[in-house]
Formats: structure tokens, C-alpha cells, sequence
């Protein structure tokens, strides 16, 4: 981790094989979006997920045949699954006894008391930690009442104490907390809030966050902001599309605050006035090149010998170009000059030096 | 601004027409990427900026032919101009003379503090600020040497205060700085420290962040983690690539925090196993058709009936799928019910009577 982030110590809980808060490192989670019931669908988009980087994979379980399913596709897959459960306890039952790892369920939405009792009951012998995941746009309505008649990060918090305080008395403290608005300054203030009065690991997200595109950026904006705080222990972002891009979206985000080391950064300095090769189209070429690696490795293309190799001196590999030749450099020091029509080849070739050397 | 966002109140500069610090918006800059002495590919540029959303745009000045064209170029555009200089003084008197706006440099890479005073005196005639550009890449010697010899967040704001000394000493107090590293982390405990240290105004960027899709996360976090906090008051998305994509960016970061209301935002859930049309399609047709609405918008496309309302209250207007059929709601209200097929239809309907009626 980045001397620079310093993180706050959460009670750490364990979903499946994956430890989420204390000083674990904070994971990744996506939700399918197939119908959990088919179940070689299910499978192989988890099994996709995990090939890009996710930890823990939740599924919704919106009936009796989703939760059934659970048994078959948890002998299939390597991923921890948590179960996406609304209202219905038996739903949460069947699931606990089908092998999932852990439950994202709201105890105060639960009418009867008897209810939570039986799946925390469940829970607690099969060590299966619930999370509980506070919407802005589903506040109680005695909270919005109390909070001026809309969701705010203090009514937002109030909530989940409430739904924490049911699973306390019951003696109950296996649990995660999210809080996700579509605003992300109310979003940030409430994690803030949580994360001053409880020590249980929270899972950031923004919701609804938006297509791919604008999603995104939301998504780094309020998820990065969080944990550049220190906050969050585990996160998800929340894309309308294909998760696979929710995982890559996040692993990125966790990269660029130095908390996630998964496959190639790449460095590239904007292009400008002073620029004389193709940048853009060799970055992408270097991009794509890179995709397939999935060793940690820093590689610098930029446009101009001015900043190039002082700009890029923390890279593995990097090259900077000139007019019509270009530099070659390692860990900051120029190993090669060669015309640029001979750059991209270069570079390639310390990068697959690199590899073989780590191997 | 959202009111769970405190911004910290710098010393207002004015660029142009435009006001940065103090409490004036934050403004959205970029850079071309033509040779500026390319007068009318330059400008063709800048005119594409501005029509996306930008408030100045930086031009690289790297010989006297550049800044000689920025007298026709200014003639051409509405956007306020910033020369990007490095060393050479008579570009800086070229470049004010020609009548750009406000200058990039750093008085401490000038050797002959006579020559900052011939720069420092034609932009005290014509109100031309300067901004202070530290790169971690490229610290001064001795400032490493003190610092560890790598750069740091404390050694990237002494090198700022060398330079702000320099011109405080002639009595220049027109500055606004940045403190740019590729290490979001380091960038943004370098802002943290010059925010705590100085009341000038702060212009947010993370270096060489990479090609549009990664650099825009890592933009995303440092820039966004910053302004969550209530620092910066001009900001720049760099990447390699389209600078229309930078701007788009940057206003897309600002939006999230609600610090800029520009064109249409979409709030839309992430596809789950509850979700019984196919969302992520509606998704960017709506994405895409709202592409030339400038008034700021806010449209939610929801998967289900369970969420929908409920979840997006505070959009302006809304849709919701269900199962073949879908609900239309307008602030929180559900004012029709459709047909699935004609979700679509209805809700730009809706979409273009909002607009009628703002107009």
C-alpha cells in the first residue's frame, strides 16, 4: 500500500475463503446478471469474472429455484458467492443450507422477529457473514421523516444502526455494512459518518451508477474519494453492462491508489504541441499488447525526450519518443536509441524480457 | 455544490473571462494536441473544445512561430488561452505580447532572474497570471537529494514554494499552481500539503495517467478524492489521446460530485438476476439519443418495478421495466403505465415535453 493512504482497521469478517476488513487486501466484488437458476450461464459468468480479477461474486436470489441453485453452481466455481436476498427469509435459509458464503440481506425488513432469529441461527453455525446494505432510495419512511423528508447521509446511517442493532441482540456481529446513494457527495459523507462510529468492514459502491461510459468515472470519483480516505474495505461498482467491465473498472481504481498490483499500468503522457510521434495509436498498440499480461509490470510510452525518461523514471519499461528516433529506457536509465519505426518492437522486447526474467 | 461538499476558498485569479478560485465554479481546461502554429487546425480545435463543455484551453509554445500564431488564434476563438512554456523567456514576452491570456511556467528553470523580471513586469501591465506546474518527474536536484532522493508530496510543495518565492519577491502574487505526479496517492497528499500551506488556487491533474480508458479512472480518483475534499479550482483530465475525451471527462467528474450541471446525467441500475428487460440496451439508446441535450437532465432507466420508483425520486424523469410491461414516473410519480415496447417511446416523450416546458 502507498505510504501516502493510510487505512482504517476494520473488525476483518470472512466471506468464504476471502477475508474482507482488518488488513486484508480490499477485494473485488461483481453481481451476475444472469438468472441464477440456469445454471451453467451462472457458472460461466463467474468463472469469467474471476478470470479478470474478481474475489467474490454475489447472485440474486429472488425465489425458491435461484436459492436451490446455489448447491450446483458453488461445486463449480472457485469464488466465494453471496446471496442477494429481499424480504424473504426462507429464501435466506435455503441459501445458507445450499453452501453460499454469505447473505446481503436487511434484518428490519424482515417482519417477523422470529424470522431474523431463525437465519441468524443458520448463520452463526455455518460462520456465513451478513451484509447489510443501506439504499438512499429505500429509507424507511419513519427515517425520512426524522431527516426532513429525504435520504441523508445521517438518516442513511441511522438506518444501518438499526438493521445492526437488530443482528447485536441477537448477539450477532459477523457483518458488513454498505450505504449506496446515486449522489455521490451523500454518498462519501455517509461512509465517512459509518466509518467514525462502527468498525465492521464496509463495502463501498455507488448505485445506479450508470451506463459503462459515465458510470465509470462516477464510480472512481466516489469509490477512489473513499478510499483515498482510508475508507472501505471491499467494493463494487455498479455498471448497466456486462460486470466483467465492473471488475475491470475496479480493479483500476484500487491500482491507481496503489492498492491492487493486477497485470500492466500503463504510463502515457498526454499529447501536446511538443509531441512528434503517433502517441496515441502506439499507447493503444502497447495497450493492447499488454492485455494479456497479468503480471504487475510499469510501462511508460511517452511522446517527447523533454519529460520522458525523468517523467517515467518509476516504470519497468518505458520508451519516449523523438523526431523520427526514439529511447529506450529500463527502471529510468536509456538502454537503447533506435529509428522510431523500430520502437514498438523494441519495446516489446524488453517487455518480454521482462517477464521471462520474473518467471 | 452539493451541501456535503465544503470547498476550501482560494485567492481568485481571473484567465480571460474567466474567473478561477475564490467561489467561481470550477473550470474545466485541456490542451491541444496540434502544432500550434498550425493556425487553423489549432483552432478548429479549440472550437470543438469549447462546444464540449471546456472553459480554457493550453497551448504548447515551443518556438517564437508558435507564439506568433497565438495572435490569430485569439482573433478566431471565444475561450481563454494559456501558453505552455518551458525555459525560454523571450516565448513568455512573445506569448504575452501576442495576447495570450495567462502563462505556464516555472521562474526557477529561468537562470537569469532578470529575464523573470522582463516576464514578470508584462504580465503585471496586463493582468496575466502564471501558473506554477511542478512534475514530480522532474524536481529539482537538490530538492530530491533533501527528500530522500525519490520524489515526495512535501518535496513537490517546496519546489512550489521556490518558484511562488521567486515571484512573491517581485511582488507577483497572480498565480495559481499544480503538483502533478503519475502516483494518485502522492498527488493527492501534494495537493493536501500546498492546500494547508497556500490560499493561491489550485489547477488538479494527474500526469501521464495513461490512454482514455485507464487514465480516465486514474484521473477520476485523484481528481475526484481532491474536489471530495473541497480542493481545486480549475481541473485537467490528461490523456493520450482526443482532447474532446478529456473534457468530457473532466465534466463528467465534475457532475458526479455535483460541482457542474452539464447536459443529461443517467442514473440507471447495474443489471442483476431480478431484471426482466434488457436494460443495458435501453441504457445507451437513452445514453445516445440524449447525446444533444445540453440542459441538465436527470434521467433514470431502472430494471425493475421493486427499485425503480423508489430509487430515482430525484430524477427528473424516469422509466422503470417490469415484466412486458413498464412504468413512466416524473418526479418520483408514476404518471403512465406502458407496454415494454413502448418504454422507450414514452419516455422520450417525456424527455422532449421536460425540455419544451424549460424553454
Amino acid at each position: 500500500m502507498s505510504e501516502f493512504l493510510q487505512r482504517k482497521k476494520t473488525c476483518p469478517i470472512q466471506v468464504g475463503k476471502v477475508i474482507v476488513g482488518g488488513t486484508a487486501p480490499i477485494s473485488v466484488q461483481s453481481m451476475t446478471n444472469t438468472k441464477t437458476n440456469d445454471v451453467a450461464g451462472t457458472v460461466a459468468q463467474i468463472v469469467q469474472l474471476d478470470s479478470v480479477g474478481c474475489d467474490i461474486v454475489r447472485l440474486a436470489i429472488p425465489d425458491m429455484s435461484a436459492a436451490l441453485a446455489i448447491k450446483e453452481i458453488k461445486s463449480k466455481v472457485q469464488l466465494p458467492l453471496i446471496a442477494d436476498i429481499h424480504f424473504d427469509y426462507r429464501l435466506a435459509i435455503a441459501a445458507i443450507e445450499n453452501g453460499i458464503d454469505a447473505l446481503r440481506i436487511n434484518p428490519g425488513n424482515i417482519a417477523d422477529a422470529t424470522h431474523v432469529a431463525m437465519i441468524v441461527k443458520e448463520a452463526k453455525i455455518r460462520n456465513i457473514p451478513i451484509r447489510i446494505g443501506v439504499n438512499a432510495g429505500s429509507l424507511e419512511k419513519n427515517i425520512l421523516e426524522k431527516h426532513g423528508g429525504h435520504p441523508t447521509p445521517a438518516g442513511m446511517v441511522e438506518s444501518a444502526l438499526q438493521h445492526i442493532a437488530i443482528l447485536e441482540k441477537m448477539d450477532f456481529r459477523d457483518i458488513k455494512i454498505s450505504l449506496k446513494a446515486n449522489d455521490v457527495p451523500m454518498t462519501i459523507k455517509a461512509y465517512q459518518l459509518m466509518s467514525e462510529t462502527v468498525d465492521y468492514p464496509l463495502h463501498l459502491g455507488i448505485t445506479e451508477a450508470g451506463t459503462i461510459k459515465s458510470g465509470i468515472i462516477k464510480s472512481a470519483v466516489g469509490i477512489g474519494a473513499l478510499l483515498a480516505q482510508g475508507i472501505g474495505d471491499t467494493i463494487r461498482v455498479s455498471l448497466t453492462g456486462d460486470p466483467v467491465e465492473e471488475v475491470k473498472a475496479a480493479n483500476e481504481i484500487l491500482k491507481s491508489l496503489g492498492l491492487r498490483e493486477y497485470g500492466p499500468t500503463l504510463i502515457s503522457c498526454p499529447t501536446c504541441g511538443r509531441c512528434n510521434i503517433n502517441l496515441a495509436e502506439i499507447a493503444e498498440q502497447v495497450e493492447q499488447k499488454l492485455s494479456n499480461v497479468r503480471k504487475p509490470v510499469k510501462v511508460a510510452v511517452m511522446g517527447c525526450v523533454v519529460n520522458g525518461p525523468g517523467e517515467a523514471k518509476e516504470a519497468d519499461i518505458g520508451i519516449a519518443g523523438g523526431k523520427g528516433q526514439g529511447l529506450v529506457f529500463r527502471k529510468g536509465e536509456v538502454i537503447k536509441t533506435v529509428p522510431e519505426d523500430q520502437l514498438i518492437t523494441a519495446l516489446f522486447t524488453e517487455i518480454d524480457k521482462l517477464i521471462e526474467e520474473e518467471n
